[in-house]
């Protein structure tokens, strides 16, 4: 698979959501197969909230967050489609983010990088298709914020996008969405080490506060079905504890999720991408979703699972619903999805071939 | 409404579950109502993970935390029954806990105050009963980890209780409750300010810690539906912000409950009951629930609520078939509860009327 990881520079900059500016920014762009010449097999792929640039393929022991979903003869097929992928603007994988220097000031932005929105990226992808010179994407998809950010392409650019998939996602998240959101932000804000976000500048990382947030995320990614069945109430045995106030194989495991994923996730960034996630709502400044969805002219794939409860299929049907009373085609499924919200990320039979059936026709 | 406020000592001491002793503790007592005459007529009421022994009246600013459900002429009649409910081992309003004086240091317990547990909780309320000369439970009852000791007691002192109410509960935690647990502790055990639970000799109090696992605690104790009925995605007006970060109500009303509670609540409490929580398994060293329900006498009054998704119907299902099994007199009701896991704080006609139906029965 022909593999080409690049960081790309827009010197030109670009107006956010929020009424800021980003005078110039990169993103760090990875592309997976070769764009054919008629230019028509282009497929952007976006990320969910902590996911980056690296969709696909093996390194080291870095693999892509959809290598399941992405590859030769997988659902998305890169002997056939050309499939790009980048780090959202914001994000702390190369892209332009809070860990950034701004070249403004020649420091490190930290807690003064301004938010950016779903829009914001869409947006930015744009611009980014813009400069790969591709003239209109095949299909948009992603999971969970990344199925945000699907939807939001065919409102936003409906004669640059054919097919969207929108997975384990929502037209807006729900009050409760919001809240563990909140939770988790509180968490990473009170870290003694966070300084206002600034922490870079003080030489210390918020790594308690962003464990705390991680281990409250992996709850909320998983069912309570499939943690039951993986961990019930079973004590961890004492050689491979992880510290010795974990009692519970559970309690071991998400003290070992959140630890590693402090150890390389930015703080600034997981309070912008929760905050772009709380603020997307796709009926934008119309009356309704419906209202919203009038200009779309892709084809929709919607899949919930019924295992996930942080965005369960009830969301992909009400973009259903809406997209139907626009006679947009749209097809919307619910899978079984052992793996909650997460289940978007894993291969199953029949989510490959659905997936790589809306593709292809 | 006859009122006796008091702090009961008992210099015997207590072994503990735990294989740890206390050797003196005092419990925090409040009392509803007489003992009549034949002494028939005393109700143990017993708390959730953060109630105490205020359990009924209005008091200049405090109202007992189940008002709505004892009183005179309420589900529990004050005026027919010698109501008692006490601050458990381990708490913060009274009783002997982390924040009491070690009498064999004569300093502050802290973080060394031992593990407690519904077993013991049900052990030390035993003691409560013997020094009260009351020879038996007419009913002893409670919500959530109230619940847990009610059904405790029907197994551990079968000829001390003739009924049992077990509502909003289940006979063990889920893995999913653990969980969200385990990050509650989390957050207060990594405040800077906790010293390994040694706060109050340090001068200081992790507020930050608290706040934030009382924010976590306040979404499951609501329904889904309620949050957004009551918060949907508005946006919380700007003179009334907690704090100029919060954008929406949902967020503003976490931060205000959350604040709040870490100003009254201790940290060590809340490891412990939250700990107390977790370590309960009704079937204790029996091989199943049933088997643990073998020796019950007493009546069992079951309910659980639809919103409810901490301790769902389905967990009250599981006592009252394990109840069945055993040719135990016992109903199982699900209520609507519009409160989630909190619906058992609230009265309405259809709750208070099966309780009461259930006790003068």
């Amino acid at each position: 698979m022909k593999t080409i990881t690049q960081k790309i520079s827009f010197p030109e900059g670009i107006d956010l959501d929020s009424g800021n500016r980003l005078d110039a920014f990169d993103l760090m762009v990875e592309t997976y197969g070769e764009l054919n010449e008629s230019k028509t097999n282009s497929v952007l792929v976006c990320h969910a909230f902590s996911g980056n640039h690296v969709a696909a393929g093996k390194n080291n022991d870095v693999t892509g967050w959809w290598d399941q979903i992405i590859g030769p003869d997988k659902a998305i097929d890169t002997n056939k489609y050309f499939v790009v992928c980048c780090n959202n603007l914001g994000g702390c994988s190369g892209s332009s983010g809070p860990t950034s220097i701004n070249p403004l000031t020649n420091k490190v932005y930290g807690g003064s990088f301004p938010l950016v929105s779903v829009v914001d990226w869409v947006n930015s992808q744009k611009m980014l298709m813009d400069k790969l010179k591709i003239p209109h994407w095949h299909m948009v998809l992603g999971g969970s914020l990344g199925g945000m950010q699907a939807l939001q392409w065919s409102i936003a650019y409906p004669d640059k996008i054919k097919k969207a998939g929108i997975f384990a996602a929502a037209a807006k998240s729900s009050t409760q969405n919001i809240a563990m959101n909140e939770v988790a932000r509180e968490s990473i804000r009170k870290d003694q080490n966070f300084h206002g976000g600034d922490y870079i500048e003080h030489g210390v990382i918020p790594k308690n506060g962003i464990k705390t947030a991680r281990m409250l995320g992996h709850i909320t990614y998983l069912s309570e079905k499939h943690m039951d069945s993986r961990f019930g109430r079973k004590f961890q045995d004492d050689e491979s504890k992880v510290n010795k106030g974990v009692d519970y194989e559970v309690e071991n495991y998400l003290q070992y999720k959140g630890k590693k994923f402090s150890e390389i996730f930015d703080a600034n960034t997981y309070i912008l991408m929760t905050k772009a996630m709380d603020d997307y709502d796709a009926a934008g400044n119309q009356e309704s979703l419906e209202d919203a969805l009038k200009t779309v002219s892709a084809q929709l794939l919607i899949i919930g699972f019924y295992s996930d409860w942080l965005y369960p299929p009830e969301r992909g049907k009400e973009i259903q619903i809406a997209a139907i009373n626009n006679n947009i085609r749209s097809s919307y499924v619910v899978l079984e999805g052992e793996h909650g919200h997460d289940s978007f990320l894993f291969h199953t039979n029949q989510y490959s071939q659905i997936i790589r059936k809306f593709i292809e026709s």
